[in-house]
């Protein structure tokens, strides 16, 4: 396993984003009340189609309908928990990939149990920052400054065994991005400090990881999501003021964003 | 009956918005989470007073307090639904009307139960696209396509047929929005394809509705919603670069509205 | 007590702010479903970090890691009434200060009992209309008009008041603000008619006046937190069409403010 590992090459990319654009997957999302108007219009923006059905017994029935589910813990509570167990389970039964977004795992008890709880139902893919994904892996992330920009590498490792022990595909974001099946990885450069002032663009990552998780190189389908999010983000970031512009001017990138677009903008180093 | 409906003519909607803009209706809405603030944004903007109350306690006593009652089921759950039908038997007693938007009525089996027993309570106004209008009137939209833009004519018979048996005024949106109440349609044009792309675009239109049932002329007061949303819509797009920038374009062009564009701007064919 | 409250000197608005901007505080915020989003966004420009955790048991451990505690009951329901009441004694208990935004208490049963609830548990700072402030206080606001954006200065003694009996910091906004301890007062001008078309920008500034009021000198960084809202919101208007435009504007105008731009930029009068 390289202790540097390799930029995602933009062929895959292109070839995975092109896939997704003529699949449109259908989303269903089970995220938190924050950010479900931004994730929407993250995945509109995109091409796809994003569905909220939160009650239990239609989020079951809707789960094997859609072709991917999100699960993000952001505003958990026991109504919500009971639907994503619920979905996740005919997901599973279906053959529908799922996400778990871990959001705050780790010093919060009531969310940590339910992540742990979903984590052996085998999500798909998985997407957290360093201490979400340190904390998920079972490590204790705590008072080591793991949610600055930079940490990612140092989460490197947890997201590794966590893939390994899962079964996902793990991201773990940041500056740099890293996705890891446990044996391969893939680095995601691009972005902008900006976006780190913008509500929910970690979760909406989540929802397109989701999108792309349908695709059968599920490492480099979710790799590729990183990708699309950090591109558009950073030629939204070179257009605006601030974080109030930022997000029109980010749904229009990915609006406009082509499959020649993945294919020549890669990062030559990190 | 027509084949062809009539397009809404201009003095009926320049009367129509000249009568919401002194009412300045306050409109209750029990909407889903994904569009609640921009819901409020849009009635804001056009100069009415939105409020969100949701406990089956106090929405039932708020029903009988606000001008008109929006119920959208989009992301329905059990506490939501109480709240619902105590807030629409509520407006029912205090004569209000009430707008009930069935999203994504049809396959799903709980919230298709619960729209039919809404139904029961005689909404004033049903707002949906072709296939939950046919959904509602009791056809199988599966399989049919009817989630594409030009399908809202295929509509018509089901929304004719829902209004005779509803006694509601019905609108199918789409490309072209009809409006009937089983007698007599109007036809509404205008919007662009754009508006697909940003989430609760139709979602707020009912709310709109909402605000615009309060009319004694409902059937042309229906359509005037759909007019003001439809006419802001294409203003706003003929000025963006994509669904990001068009929200607060839209919003701008809401709030610019004015009567005398709703006497000029009629689309001459459709 | 002087009749015409002072208005909040230069210097200790930019003191307050400096202090902010270095403490970065972490606001738990239990606030409506309606505002998540564009709140989030208002901490998250200015410096500080949202955390939305609503279910009780969460809700009551986090209170004591945060800085501060928002508690706004727009769309208020029983589970998260039940979050509420467990947070603030959570915070009370760890000597956190919580800050009530009483959204539309006066004629709603449920949510008037439940702030009164609320008021014992003896929230740092309340922030609200006058006609909230005034029916908290006791006095009966109904048609007297005191929505409309004069006649913050009408419930200035009803704010006095209601700082005396419950020991809070109170803010009364509308075209002018008026902060008050019962003892001593600060005005704070500025702002736009504008904010009013917008959802969520007084719900917002409760969230900033949480994130405030960690600060020793109370009155003056609840005053600030005022300012900092008035001030960016003017800039914003002075530069856009609506109230789409508004927010994007409005975002960039809270990340860009200056530490000087409040020394600067106070009203000559009111």
């Amino acid at each position: 396993m390289s202790v540097q590992p390799a930029l995602l090459p933009g062929d895959l990319a292109a070839a995975s984003f092109s896939r997704f654009r003529s699949a449109a997957p259908l989303v269903h999302c089970l995220t938190n009340e924050v950010v479900q108007s931004f994730t929407a219009n993250v995945l509109l923006a995109l091409g796809a189609s994003p569905a909220m059905v939160v009650e239990a017994e239609e989020a079951a029935q809707f789960a094997a309908l859609a072709d991917a589910l999100l699960i993000n813990i952001g505003t958990l509570h026991a109504d919500r928990a009971r639907a994503m167990l619920a979905a996740a389970e005919t997901a599973n039964g279906a053959g529908r990939p799922w996400v778990l977004d871990p959001v705050a795992v780790g010093g919060l008890h009531y969310r940590t149990r339910f992540a742990r709880e979903l984590l052996a139902l085998r999500p798909a893919a998985i997407r957290g920052n360093a201490s979400e994904i340190m904390a998920l892996a079972g490590l204790d992330a705590r008072g080591r400054g793991v949610d600055s920009a930079d940490d990612s590498a140092a989460a490197l490792p947890a997201a590794r065994a966590l893939a390994q022990c899962s079964g996902a595909v793990v991201a773990v974001t940041g500056a740099v991005d890293f996705v890891t099946d446990g044996e391969r990885d893939y680095a995601v450069c691009g972005g902008d400090p900006l976006m780190t002032r913008v509500v929910g663009t970690g979760c909406a990552l989540s929802a397109v990881v989701a999108a792309f998780a349908v695709q059968p190189d599920r490492l480099a389908a979710v790799a590729t999501a990183c990708r699309v999010m950090s591109l558009a983000g950073e030629r939204a970031c070179a257009a605006v003021r601030g974080p109030g512009s930022f997000v029109p001017a980010f749904l229009d990138a990915l609006y406009a964003l082509e499959v020649t677009d993945l294919q020549e903008n890669v990062c030559e180093t990190y």
